[in-house]
Parts: structure tokens; C-alpha cells; sequence
């Protein structure tokens, strides 16, 4: 336990935090009772120095998918499960995961440069001796290449950044980009690259975003130093997550298969990541016209867009082969409703030894499952079916879950209740996302979760972060102790395939806020580094054992399951209010730079001495027609008001909320159908963050109002069946 | 001229711009068509040939208060001033200027480092050549001292930089500063130091703010190299300005002087500036908690608070005696009356060599100057007497502008119509300050000013960049052609003693926004400097004489002088509701902390592992009375309003507008009663920027509730008093 100096005058302070005695959500008053009671052990039985320990051996060497000690990690787990009284068992897939076999990268010229691409040993650190063992520094699903040209600096390289390349005139065609990591997941940078013209596509870590401008550098601090390089997957994610090869269904053995050269989510051109001292030459060869002030960082020279007057080589060549991704997973059957089944999941595969991703989350769930299996010892038997997933290959693209959601695609659509993701852990406040319709839910349970800091629940502190220091947004929702903002699911963890590919509800969620720094993606991400400096004494490792057990423990024994789709009517109401407003300032902005183009104002602002290109006259915003969607809303709001209320019996209402967001499932997304939940999607052009009515959302920023207009007709029609759903089932 | 690839396909889009033939305000239809006419002539004897060969031939050698080739730039001005036709006299001061005689500076310890304190000769850049006849890096009327401590970074060096430091425990107290240059009169900086017990204080160019993170760095560029300090005064200007022995009388030969010792505005503590190759030692060498994320700067390092383990010694010996200011005032006597000035000025001194700062003001006037004589040889005669003044020593501290408007208040208390300013000039839009009455005015003068990259006026221009990129409130003043805004006159130039001391309505402008780049108070601010990459064809210099020139001759030749108080009025009114809202907004944080504070919340929400210091018992903030102020401003909206209507004879309204601003001086600011003007003065912890209604606004700021309410009164009674003084003069 780390020093909690303030807790004895809080204890003068403060009323001690009392657990409310209120009937659970979904519980009768009587065995809400019992299930506090069941908690109360629950909570007992998690023991911060499993976790410790666990951490430690898991994170011992390497163990990146296909890997030896991935393996070896795999049976680990699967004899805790066991002994924890889990019916578990390996699934393995066959997955296209490519590993490097050539990288160069060269500047060329008289102030050539040729880049080390190595994490250096810290005698400090026994984990970064297993260099042999690791992946180098690399971007998963990079294509192979071998380009010379010269380079071009495109800041986060997002669409935007080429806006401002295209007013100064400069292209990246044939041209290889260096563009930093942030603002987005990193496989859309070498895409909108490609899309560009780019022939190749360099990330690297900026030391102001991810080093020495954070803070002190490891083994000092925290913080990235100039040899911590971020690896990761630049596969076309929101395309489809999971195997390249295998789209939509499970990567078994014998699964029919596209051949490599078919499969879309590979990158165009191919891609590297640096760390700080690999990329400050690089930077310092680029001339031309001095960057954007937003687009400089910490390295301690000007930076300049390019193109640079000496050539970069680039030359890289990867072992494409199927590799074994072997999902840990591990059943407790409902003694009730065994075909009702709560999922909760967690990926063991890490970049290199990954003591913080994943498994600091992956040692919280594996604590769960040992409390839950010491209460099954003890004579408690859950209601549902709870199933725990430790997935593999989540690295290169949420391998292990996809490939298992897709397998039994039919079966998780008849009894996926919920699905509950954690990966990474730090120390702090507690943080989430998630379905709507589990908001209530989720408020509940963290207000039942007490923080090892405080002596208030994680609810509670989270409000009082909010009241001191939070938007006023935010502090309104803390005075009125309004449900937790439970932001929408985008992607970059394992819930993906479960709420945007099979529509099962799911939340994700974790600690932070007060442990920083980062070794993300290198070898320092280590048992060494995590416990210096993120969560030395595991408490919040524990805590978040009891948040995501509490969760299952409640799932899965609940009367009545805890749904409420209330919200979720207010937050599409909410998304349909932002594309409209979204369509309206697109039209006036578009309306006003043609008046200021037309009247030669942008002419006359701009410095002539300059070469910017002033914007092309932008082509007219039509009006599109809303009314479907706006009656659809209404109608949803109007029957989930006079749908959910108390009455229905157990076995209808459980039915109804477990199959209601599926009827959320539409189509699927032009151009990407394996995204089919119609409410939230990765963004194209973000990856990590959601997009929200994505069909309708992108189409508008991409200005294809046709097809905005159809995909309006889509997400009513889908919402429209939702409600119908709601309505037979539940009357109203 | 510079490269105008627009203007071809501008003439063709844009209507060429034709100058109004409206009556130009002040004037009778007849004789303001006379009035353009002879404008048409001013503009084209204005030859920016002459401002290239003066600049190059004033900016040759070093030429700060009391040097010789100051002294040689006197006689050249004046000879100048003498062949334009103008009865031009050098009026001397005896002003106290300090020059350094020891300066040390050296982190002592493992990893010690001596500063360098030079600026080195650049050889593609003659004026670098010099440095045994400039001033080298130093911070004037510093006091001397010998002092040894720990280093503590504070940032800006600001009060709200000490709250933070107070938040986290950590004192200055018998610690040495380290404050980078930004954000406030540097002044501010040591005098704060020294409020919160520092013993030392240094000063640096952080690259980030002014170096390599703005662009490329000299000579390559026109940005700040490591070695380029930035020189400047330290005084405690906001107390006054001016010489420190003489305040509020002339510094003439046998003026009764404070003794050195008991002059106020020195600084309590050494100070020293740094270029960044001196500052990064001494950055490095901070250890402890690291700085907040808006404290990082641009060096590669991660920036700690400090204290730093190693000590710091700083060593500072001057030279105190008097030396000469020399100002060299020319005049063209006004025709009809005489005893009506109009003043316009620009200083001549600089810190070496001065090019931009401030001789691209200086021959920009001096081309007025020029232009003007030109008229009065083929004819012209002002009505009014016109005053030409070429400032010595204004950069120490306003010395040689201060002590003239002090020796000569009487006089210009009677005839001081208004006070024209000007300082270092660039390339670019329009940008001026100045009092609220003469906003009508300027805003026509700029609409008749041509920018000679477009067709447009400077005027039209300066809309088009609001339209283009404005925030929305310069948007919507463009849309409307409303008067451009003119912000309100803290310090920093010239202007100081007229508007604030003497009550005279004062102007100040130049143009800027397209050149970047500074050689600040550096050796490099030189005419190689300048003419590379600031205005290399003196377009912009002859602009400004075009617009301060036209400011001159309408003042001077109105009928009736352009004043106008409606903007006033208005401006009043903002102003009050601003310190309202401030007192409101104070009252309501207050309470809101003691609330989180009583009820733990601030607790609750801090890092427990941190040593954050929560606030202290916020103070009940009491209502203040308005009333009186309200109603004066109110009152003072109808007097404008019905008083200030054509009819008057020019005579009586000529006397009114000229005596009118004089009515706005109170007693003088608490605790500063040089500064009498009671809507606008330098804040106490701003120096260049304004404090409105300063007396009130600083007490609330302070929290001295009881002197805010007696401000409140002592403002009431004045702009009463001026209601009064329009009232009864102009009837109404």
C-alpha cells in the first residue's frame, strides 16, 4: 500500500463511507441482501499478492502471440483457472502474424544516418535481456518494401494535416512521410499516407508527446527515453479486426482462407516506428517551409515540413506465416440459466514482456476468477453462465477475441449477455465506456467499490475529482450525483467483436489518472517498471478486481438483468442532435468560405509573399432530410419510457434485454460491413476513438450526402425495429 | 517591393479600392477636399529609399542612452529635422543609467558551468562587430550584488507561478530564481522574486517561446539563436517611469534628486538576463518535483521546480551615474492656433544597434518629418503647431519622453491635444491601441491608408484577416465596418506620460503579424537583420508615415477636432461590468473552495502519494456598493450622448476636446500617484499590459475590499467631474 497520507484526518472529515443498504438493481430486497453479503467475501478473497506474483512470472520474458512463452503463459493460466474450480480449456487459432526479417531505415547523404531500431539492455531491468527472444521494433501488417525517396513531415499524418500540406502546396506523392505517434490509432496514419500518394510511411515517438517533455526519463522515471520505440499493429482495423485471412469467421484450422495478397487490412506502403534518437536526424534533415506551431515537438531544433534534400531508405521484409493465438478460456455454469453467459475478458499476449499491457489487467481478472471459484468452494453457485477470457494476439489486432466471437458467432448471439473488457491498469480514478444501456449499472457497482486511497467508494472519488478540477460538465453531473458518462465504445481493446460485430452490450474500464508515464509498446513495459512506478502495492490491481468481479458476480445472479435503456434513448437523441447540427455548420462554413473566396477577402488576408493556395470553392451543402430519424427517436424515447418498467416477469424481461441490442445490428457499415452495430463504430479516420450513427456520421465528413441521406433511412429503420422489439415483447 | 503575386488577379476581383469623398470628420466639405489633396501630395513625397539609407546609416554602431554614437544620431536627427524645415532643437536630460561592471554568473558543484554572457560576432552580420562599444547582456537598474543559493524555476515568474509553487510546498525564500522572459514586463519578474524572499533572480530566452521552437535561428533565420539575449530594464516601472531619481519633475541639470538609495523602482534583488545556451545548464542542474505541463519549455530536457542540488553564484556590479538623454523636439508652428499641439513621437535609442527596435519607427517618422517640410515648402501651413519627437533612453525605462512631458506639464497640460506614438515596425495588418477617443478617428485614418500588398486600404485589409481567421467578435466588427477596436494603453512605449500622467489622449501603432521573427533587445537587431527578413523594401516603414503622417496633418488642420466620446462612454460601461462580474466571479470561487474544502472534496480528490498543500480558508468576499459608479457611468452615456452634437463654434469645442481627457485624472493610483488617469494605467503585474479602472480592478485583484469600495467613489467622482466639464462646456 502506497503512503496514504491523508487518510486519518479524511476519517476525522468525512462520514465514513457507508455502503448503501438499498435492493440491488435487478435483486429482490432478500437476496440483494445475500448478494451484498456474497460480495463482502468476494472482496476478501482478492489478495494483491497474487497478483504480484503472477505479474512477475508472466511478464518474465517475451510473450508476444505464436511465442514460446506465450505458451507457456497459456497452460499458467490454464492450471490457475482449473485450480480455481473453472471448467477451462486452450482454444487455439491460426492466425497470419507477420515478423520481421529485414528492417532498414537510412538517411542518405552527407549527414547520413542509418538507425540503430534496438532497445538497449538496462542492467537495472532484467526484462530488456531477452532482445532475442522479443519482436524487434515494428509495425505488425506493414506490407514489405524497399523505397528511397526523399521525406516529408506530416505531423499526426490525419486528414487534416494533409489539408494544411495542400494550402502550402506541398505533396507527399512518391514522397515517404514521418509522421508522429498520437491523435489517433496509429493504422490510420500509413493509410491516409497511402491514400496520399506516400511510398512509405515512418512513426515515431515525439519526446514532447512521449519522453522527456512528460517527464524523467526511464530507468530515472516513467517516461519514454530515446530508445523506447511504441511497436504496434498498422493493419486497416476498421476495416475488420481479427485474422487478415479471415474475415467474419474463426481462424480454425481449416477455415477457408483469402490469400495474402487479397486481404485488405494490410498496409499500402510499408511502415516503421523509431524511438526519439532514430527520428531526431531524420527531423533535422527536413528543409523547406517551417512547420505549424501545433505541429512542433520536443526535439530541441525548428521544425521544418520538408521535403528533405537528402533521401531516406526505407527496406523492410517480414516472414508472413500463420502462428497458433491460444485464448484461455474458462467456464463456471449457471446453475439457473446456464444459457444465459456472462463474458469477461482480458488479453495475456504483450508486445515484448508487457507487465502493464496487458497483464496488469490480466492478473486482476485472473484474481476474480480465484474469489469466484473460492466462493463456489464455499457453496455459492451463480445463476448464469460466467465465462472468463484470457484472449491472445490482441497486440496485432484483437486476434483471440474476434476469432473466438466469430467461431461462435450463432452461439454468443443466443446467450451473450454482457461482455466485460479490461487491459491495462493504473493507479487513480476509476474510468469507463461503454453501452448505454449498462450505464445505471455500472454507476452501481462503482458506487459500491470502495477506493484503497480514500476511504469513498471509486464513484465517489470520481466525483470529487470532478467538483474539484473537472469540465462543468462534468462538476453538473457530480452536484446532481447524475450515472458516471460512460463514453462510446470506438475500439483498440477486445470488446470489439462482441458489441460491434455481435451487438452484446459491453464495458471496459480501469484506473489512471495518478500513476504516469508510459512504456508502451517497448521492452521497458516491465515487472521493474510497473511496480516503480505505476501500481507498486497492486491495491489498485485489486480494486479493479472488485469492479470487474463485482460486475460478473451481479450479471450473472441478478432476478431481473440490471438493464436500463433510458439513457441509451437520451444518448441517440444526443448523436442525433450532433449530425444535424454537424450538416448545418458543414453547409455555413462551406457557404462562407465560397462568399470569402468569391469577394477575395482569403485573398486579400493572405500573405503574398507566401505560397499558399487559398480553398477551392467548396461545393454546396444540401439539406438533408432528417424527419425518418427524428420520428424513429421519438418513438424510442417514447416506448422505452412506457416499455421498461416493473412487472414483466424475470424470464420474459431477461430474454428481451438479453436479444434487444442485437436488433441494434444493421446492415453493416458502407464499405466496412463487418461493423454492423449501427449506435457506435471506430472511426475511419480515428481507429481508437468512436464514432457515433457512424453510417450516417462519416458519410456527412466525407461529404457523400447521398449516401448520408440513405444511411439516415438505415439507422432509422434499425432503431425503428429496436423499439418494435422493446414494444412486443415488453408491451407498453 | 517585396513579391505581390496577387495583385494582378486582385485588381481583376476586387473593386480598386477608391478613397472615400466623404467629408472627412473635423472637416467642412471645401476644405476637406483641400485636406485629400494635400494628403495625395504627403503620400507621395514619402520615399522609402530615404528610410532605407537613414536606417542603415542611424543603426551603424551602438546607440544606447549616453553613448557616443547616440550622441552622433541626435545631430544627425536634428540636422534632419533643421534641412525638412523644422525649428528642431536637442533638449538634454540628466538621467541615472547604470552600466554593468561585474557580471558572473556560475553554477557551482560537479557539473559547474560558467556563463558565457556574450554575444558573438556573426560575420555575415557587420553590426555584431561592435561589442566593445555596446552594452553587453545585462538587465539595467538591477541593483548590485553578490549572492549564492539553491536554483528555483518559477516559470513566467508571475503570482499565480508562486501560487503553484505554494500548492506544492516549495519556497524561494533565500533561493535564487531562474524566470524565463514572457507573459509580462520583465520587471515584474524580479519584483515578485523578491516579494516571496528570492535573493537573485535570472532571466532567460526560452527557444521554445523565442528560439528554435518559433523558427530558424540567425543567422540562418531571423529567430533568436542560444546566444541572442535579450537585454532590458528591470525597474519598477509600474511604480513610475522615467529617471528613478527625479520622479514627477523634469531631469533637468539642478533638479532636486532622490538619493539612489531611496529610489523606488530599483530592483530589490540582482537580475540577469540569459541567452538559451547560458540558461540550459542551470536548467539541467534543477532537480525535484518536475515543472507543471504550461512550465515546459523547449529545451530537451524534462524541466523540474527544483530547488537544485547544486548552488548558484551571481555576482552584479554597476557603474550608477548620471548620463545624458538627449531629445531632439521639432516643431512647425501652427498658423491659426498656435497654442494647440499635436505630437508625435518615436524613440531613437536602442539596446546596440536598435534596427527594428526603434529605428524602423524613427525613420518612419523622420520620413513624416520630411514629407511634412515638403508641404510647407510648396505652401501649406498647419493650423495647428505640430511637435516632432525623437526620444533618447526610452528603453531603460521611458526616460527621455517621461522627463520632457514632466519638465514641460504645464505647458502641455494647456496645449496637448493628443500624443502620436510609434516604436518598432513590421510587415503585415494594422495593429493600434489608444484612447477610446479617438477610435472614430484612427478607424478613418486607416480606411484612407494604402497596404501596399493589396489594392486595399489598411483598413479593408485588416477586415479581411478578421472575416478570414478572426475569433468571432473581430468577425462580427468587420462584418458590421464597425471602428476598429483600439486596446486600451498599458505600457511599454513612449506614450506613458502623456496618457497617463498629463491626461493628453494618445495613440499607438505600427504594422506587423506577416514578418516573424525577433532579434529583441539582442547585438543581431540589426540592419542586416532587419532588411533580410522583416521589411526589406521599407514598404511597410512608408506605410506608417503614411498613416502616422495623415493622423498628424488631420489632427493639426481640423476645423473642428475628430474627437469622439460615444466609444468612450461605451467603453466605460464594458469596463464597469467587468469588475462586477470580477468581484461576482471572486465571491463565487471563494465559496465554492471553502465548500469543497470543508466537505473533504479537495482532499478526496488529491494524489495522496503527492505533497500538494490544499488552498488555505478562502476570505468571505463582501458585496461592493456600485451604486455610485453605475450611476455616474450612466449618467455620463446621456451627457455624450446630448452634448456632443454639431453646433458648437470650433472654438469652443476645439477648447473642450482638448481639456476634456484632462478631467480623467484623479488623485493618482493607490500607492502610485504618478499614474493619475483613472480608466487605463500598466498593471502592478502586467507593466505592458493594461489594468482598466485600475484602481478598482487591482484592489478587487488584491482582495483590499475596503480600498475597491473607496476606488469605486474616487472613479465616480471623476467621470463625474468630466460629465460636468462637457455638460456645462458643450450644454447638452
Amino acid at each position: 500500500m502506497g503512503p496514504i497520507r491523508f487518510l486519518p484526518l479524511l476519517a476525522v472529515l468525512l462520514p465514513v463511507h457507508s455502503i448503501s443498504q438499498e435492493p440491488l438493481f435487478g435483486f429482490e430486497p432478500d437476496s440483494s441482501k445475500a448478494e451484498r453479503a456474497l460480495e463482502a467475501k468476494f472482496d476478501a478473497a482478492i489478495n494483491p499478492q497474487d497478483q504480484r506474483a503472477w505479474l512477475q512470472k508472466l511478464s518474465l520474458r517475451p510473450h508476444h502471440v505464436g511465442s514460446p512463452y506465450g505458451l507457456v503463459n497459456a497452460h499458467t493460466m490454464l492450471g490457475l483457472y482449473r485450480s480455481f474450480g473453472f471448467d477451462a480449456h486452450i482454444e487455439t487459432f491460426q492466425v497470419m502474424f507477420p515478423k520481421p526479417k529485414t528492417r532498414v531505415l537510412e538517411l542518405l547523404g552527407a549527414n547520413g544516418y542509418k538507425a540503430g531500431l534496438a532497445e538497449p539492455v538496462i542492467t537495472s531491468d532484467p526484462s530488456s535481456r531477452y532482445a532475442n527472444e522479443a519482436l524487434p521494433p515494428y509495425n505488425a501488417y506493414s506490407k514489405d518494401g524497399d523505397v528511397t525517396a526523399q521525406l516529408v513531415y506530416v505531423n499526426y499524418g490525419l486528414p487534416k494535416d494533409y489539408e494544411e500540406l495542400d494550402k502550402r502546396g506541398i505533396s507527399v506523392k512518391g514522397k515517404i512521410v514521418i509522421a508522429r505517434y498520437g491523435a489517433s490509432w496509429r493504422g490510420v496514419k500509413p493509410k491516409v499516407a497511402a491514400e496520399h500518394g506516400a511510398v512509405g510511411c515512418i512513426l515515431f515517438s515525439d519526446p514532447h508527446d512521449d519522453g522527456y517533455g512528460q517527464g524523467d526519463m526511464y530507468p530515472d522515471g516513467p517516461w519514454r527515453n530515446g530508445y523506447s520505440v511504441q511497436r504496434g499493429s498498422v493493419s486497416e482495423m476498421t476495416l475488420y479486426p481479427g485474422d487478415p485471412l479471415t474475415p467474419g469467421i474463426g481462424a480454425t484450422a481449416n477455415a477457408k482462407r483469402l490469400r495474402l495478397q487479397d486481404a485488405k487490412t494490410i498496409t499500402k506502403i510499408p511502415t516503421l516506428p523509431l524511438g526519439a534518437k532514430d527520428a531526431l536526424p531524420l527531423i533535422k534533415a527536413l528543409t523547406g517551409e517551417v512547420a505549424p506551431a501545433d505541429w512542433r515537438g520536443g526535439f530541441p531544433v525548428t521544425y521544418h515540413i520538408g521535403p528533405s534534400k537528402a533521401k531516406v531508405h526505407l527496406k523492410l521484409a517480414f516472414v508472413w506465416k500463420l502462428v497458433e493465438a491460444r485464448d484461455v478460456v474458462a467456464k463456471l455454469k449457471g446453475s439457473e440459466l446456464p444459457n444465459e453467459w456472462v463474458i469477461r475478458g482480458n488479453h495475456h499476449d504483450g508486445w515484448v514482456c508487457g507487465a502493464e499491457d496487458p497483464l496488469s489487467g490480466q492478473v486482476a481478472l485472473l484474481s476474480e476468477a480465484k474469489a469466484l471459484g473460492h466462493l463456489v468452494k464455499t457453496g455459492w453457485k451463480p445463476k448464469r453462465t460466467i465465462v472468463y477470457c484470457s484472449w491472445d494476439g490482441e497486440e496485432p489486432g484483437l486476434l483471440g477475441s474476434t476469432e473466438w466471437a466469430e467461431a461462435h458467432a450463432d452461439e454468443l448471439s443466443q446467450k451473450g449477455v454482457a461482455y466485460i473488457n479490461t487491459d491495462s491498469n493504473g493507479r487513480g480514478f476509476f474510468g469507463s465506456e461503454g453501452s448505454p444501456v449498462l450505464r445505471k449499472f455500472i454507476t452501481e457497482v462503482a458506487g459500491d467499490v470502495r477506493d484503497p486511497e480514500t476511504s469513498l467508494s471509486v464513484l465517489a472519488r470520481l466525483r470529487a475529482r470532478d467538483l474539484a478540477t473537472g469540465a462543468p460538465d462534468a462538476k453538473k453531473r457530480a452536484t446532481d450525483k447524475a450515472d458516471i458518462e460512460l463514453g462510446a465504445l470506438g475500439s483498440g481493446s477486445d470488446y470489439s467483436a462482441f458489441i460491434q460485430h455481435l451487438g452484446i452490450p459491453a464495458l471496459d474500464f480501469g484506473y489512471g489518472g495518478e500513476s504516469t508515464g508510459t512504456q508502451y509498446h517497448s521492452t521497458y513495459d516491465s515487472f521493474t517498471w510497473f511496480t516503480r512506478f505505476i501500481d507498486p502495492t497492486f491495491a489498485y490491481g485489486a480494486t479493479l478486481s472488485r469492479t470487474g468481479g463485482r460486475a460478473v458476480l451481479r450479471l450473472a445472479d441478478a432476478e431481473k438483468l440490471p438493464f436500463d435503456h433510458h439513457h441509451f434513448a437520451d444518448t441517440v437523441a444526443d448523436y442525433l442532435k450532433e449530425v444535424v447540427d454537424l450538416t448545418d455548420k458543414e453547409r455555413k462554413d462551406a457557404e462562407e468560405t465560397n462568399k470569402l473566396l468569391a469577394d477575395g477577402t482569403l485573398k486579400a488576408a493572405a500573405d503574398p509573399t507566401k505560397h499558399y493556395h487559398l480553398p477551392a470553392k467548396q461545393a454546396e451543402v444540401p439539406k438533408l432530410k432528417f424527419d425518418a430519424l427524428t420520428a424513429a427517436v421519438a418513438r424510442l424515447k417514447k416506448v422505452v419510457e412506457t416499455a421498461e418498467k416493473p412487472g414483466q416477469t424475470p424470464a420474459s424481461w431477461n430474454e428481451t434485454m438479453r436479444l434487444a441490442e442485437r436488433q441494434l445490428l444493421g446492415p453493416g457499415l458502407p464499405g466496412r460491413p463487418w461493423y454492423r452495430h449501427v449506435i457506435t463504430a471506430p472511426g475511419e479516420y480515428t481507429g481508437y476513438g468512436a464514432k457515433t450513427l457512424p453510417g450516417i456520421r462519416e458519410a456527412i465528413e466525407a461529404r457523400k450526402w447521398s449516401l448520408a441521406q440513405s444511411q439516415i433511412q438505415v439507422v432509422a429503420d434499425t432503431i425503428d425495429r429496436f423499439s418494435s422489439f422493446l414494444e412486443t415483447r415488453l408491451g407498453g
